[in-house]
Parts: C-alpha cells; structure tokens; sequence
C-alpha cells in the first residue's frame, strides 16, 4: 500500500456569479478538500477560505488585457498537477460549459488520460439578470433566450453570430463580455432590423454587493454607458 | 414587542437539475429555516429532509398531465402564507427564471405588496448536457446557445418561436420539455432548412443516477426514442 500510487483528479468547478450563497454544496466540498486550487477573476475569491490551509493556491488571471497565464498555460498547469496524483479545484466564474472554456480544460485532460469532473454552477447568464429583476423567460411573453458572447476568440476572420438572424429570432438576449465592443455591436443589431428602442438593460458586478445597473435601449445604451463612468470592468 | 406582527418573505428558489451537490448554499440555508415549503415534481425531494420538523410540507405537483395545484392556486398559496407572516420555500427544479415560472409567481407576491427573494439555481438546460459530456459552448466553435421551450402556453394562438431564424441562427439550441412534440418539433426544424443529420442528444433524469442518454441525429431522433421504451417522462 505505501507504494500505490495516489490518482489525481481534475475538478473543473462553476464558482456561481459572485454570491457566495450561489456556490453549491459540491463545489464547497471540494475546495475544502483541495491539494492545489487554480482560479480566475471572475470567482469570488472569499471562497478561497474553505480551502485547506495545505491548499496550494494559484491565480489563472483573466481580467480583460491581464492575462496572468494563457489558456494553454493553463491547460498544461492542470494536467501536470492532476498527472502527479493531486486533487486540483479549477474555479471559474459562473458555469464552465457557458462561455467558460471549461471544454478546452476537459478535452487537455481527456487528452492525456487523467479523471475530471465537471461541476456545473449557477450561471450568471440568468443570475445577474434575475438579480436585476429581470426574469429571462416569462411564459406567455417568451418562449425562448439567447445567450451569445460579445467577446468572440479574435482568431476568427469573422463573427459566428449571425446578427439578422438573432434580430429575427427576437426573445430574450443576453450578451455576455460584451462592454468593450458594446456600440458596434448594438449598431450592428438595429442594421439587421431589431427595433431602436428595444429595452435594454447593462449590469455589472451582478449579485454583489457592488451591482449597478444601467437602464437603456438599445439606440441610446452605449451612450448611458459612457457618461455613466463605468470604465471597461 | 410580543405584538409586532412578523413580516412574511417568499423565497423563489432554484433547486437545482437533481443532484443534491448541486443545491446552493443559500438554497440549503432557506430549506433549513423554512416554516412552509411549496415544492414541484422536479425537485430531488431528498432536500427536504434539511427542513425543520415543524415545517409544513406542501407538494404542488407538475408532472405532466397531473397538475395537483394549478399555477394560479400556486400563486395564491404563496400570497396567502406569505401574507401571514410565514417564511414561505418555493422550490422549484432548476432556475425559477428559465422556464420555471418564478416571474409569474413573484409577479404575483409583488402584486400583493409581499416580501420575496429570488435565489437562482443550477439550471438543467446547462448542467444535464454537461452531465452528459456536451458542453453548450465551446469557444472557437460556436459563439452563441438557444434555450427554448418544446411546451408553450397552450392559449398562444401560435409559436413563438420562429423555427426559420433558429435554423439560420445556427449555435447550440436546447429544447426543453419537449418530449412529447419531439417529431413535430423536428420535422418543422427540418423543413426550415436545419440539416436533418444535425447531431442530437436527448437525455433524461440529467445529473442523477437514472440519467439516460439517446444519440441520434434531428432526422431519426424521435424514431430512436419511440424504439427506446423512454414513455414521456
């Protein structure tokens, strides 16, 4: 027995929108019983407390144009200490499997033959909305949302989405990540014929202590924003 | 003090896909200090069993096709417990805000002038494909995820959903509760130019140990369930 070797596994953790109250009992559990935690900046880092204090704690960076380590570097990062038998906690903002490139980790993992388990979590997609008040679907109004990102991988020649297609769609719409490109982004949508004065609603820091929101539409937001003094976070 | 009358609050809780690891904190921390507890069909009633002895259990039913309570009774027992002063549990499956008729509810307790909370949960329409080893997004590949309902509000005159901006949209598109309109679901996707060999996942009991996956594509899926034995559920 002394000599069995100890098996790593990789637990690629949705930490929630920020509330601590939105984390769940799984991911609680298993920060508590880290050997190494690898998190980004989008995770309440007040959860970091339920670690072991043995828990080598790692900073994965992600704030916009702060890239501590690479998503390469951290794919590496993740099977080289769950190869080495550890029980590594990878923490993301939100949900991993939206816009959260919790595929990337998993497919590096399966990749090299090592154990992972995803944890979904509350995403902030329908969180931070519902902390605004704002319920995605409401029957009888809606029948469908869309979630797209506003922040595609630049490697693209082009977007994937296709704007006259969503404007046609209609529902609900949730960008996420969109700030920086917020004006072109909502000129795009009213060229592809969504209506100029469709509600429009901008949070950030959602489910904090820190939330603010913004009320708009879509011709004006990007306006609302910039006078408001919110700065690119 | 011995006659301030207590104030009542209504908590509209996400309870998760199923499994009991993925309840939030906050969730568990409402169940343990309700005094009356409305719950769905959807939920793991396990969780149930963190309520105090002197909570007052109410099920509210929601299989289908055996609606004990309707939505309007629903509505009405939260505003009549919470009016009188009772800290009130609406448990829900999944998030309350993404087709679970939480905004119709607390419409309803807003109405009556009455405290409520809205406590997020893991959906299901993220957290069962990932339980399934299908992440929604995958940057690089796609940029964008569709939730829609397969059972809308029986009194629309017509769909919502415009089958042919879906279809143009392209992305992820997950159906919900839609088991029993599959085909017609399908075929309409179909004739509104989806390419019938688009991959299909059709899972059920997502995240807990009776999950079941069916592989298919959008041509043949609904063949491969009614062959599979599934029933509706």
């Amino acid at each position: 027995m002394a000599n069995k070797k100890k098996i790593g596994r990789c637990y690629l953790i949705g930490a929630g929108p920020g509330d601590l109250g939105l984390v769940t009992l799984r991911a609680k559990q298993c920060i508590e019983q880290a050997e190494i935690i690898v998190y980004d900046y989008l995770c309440n880092p007040e959860m970091l407390n339920w670690a072991p204090e043995s828990a080598e704690i790692i900073y994965a960076g992600k704030k916009t144009g702060e890239h501590t380590l690479k998503q390469d570097e951290i794919n590496a990062l993740l099977v080289e200490k769950t190869g080495a038998g550890k029980q590594v906690v990878r923490l993301k903002g939100g949900d991993p499997f939206l816009f959260g490139r919790g595929a990337e980790e998993a497919e590096a993992l399966a990749r090299a033959g090592l154990a992972f388990e995803i944890v979904p979590g509350v995403t902030s997609a329908i969180a931070v909305p519902a902390y605004a008040g704002i319920p995605v679907t409401h029957r009888g109004k809606n029948s469908h949302v869309t979630f797209f990102t506003g922040h595609e991988d630049p490697s693209k020649e082009e977007s994937t989405i296709d704007f006259r297609a969503l404007a046609k769609l209609g529902g609900t719409q949730v960008m996420l990540m969109g700030v920086e490109r917020m004006e072109s982004i909502a000129r795009e949508m009213i060229n592809h014929g969504v209506r100029p004065d469709l509600p429009v609603a901008l949070v950030r820091w959602g489910t904090t202590g820190r939330q603010r929101t913004l009320i708009g539409d879509l011709q004006n937001i990007a306006h609302t924003h910039a006078t408001a003094g919110w700065g690119l976070e």
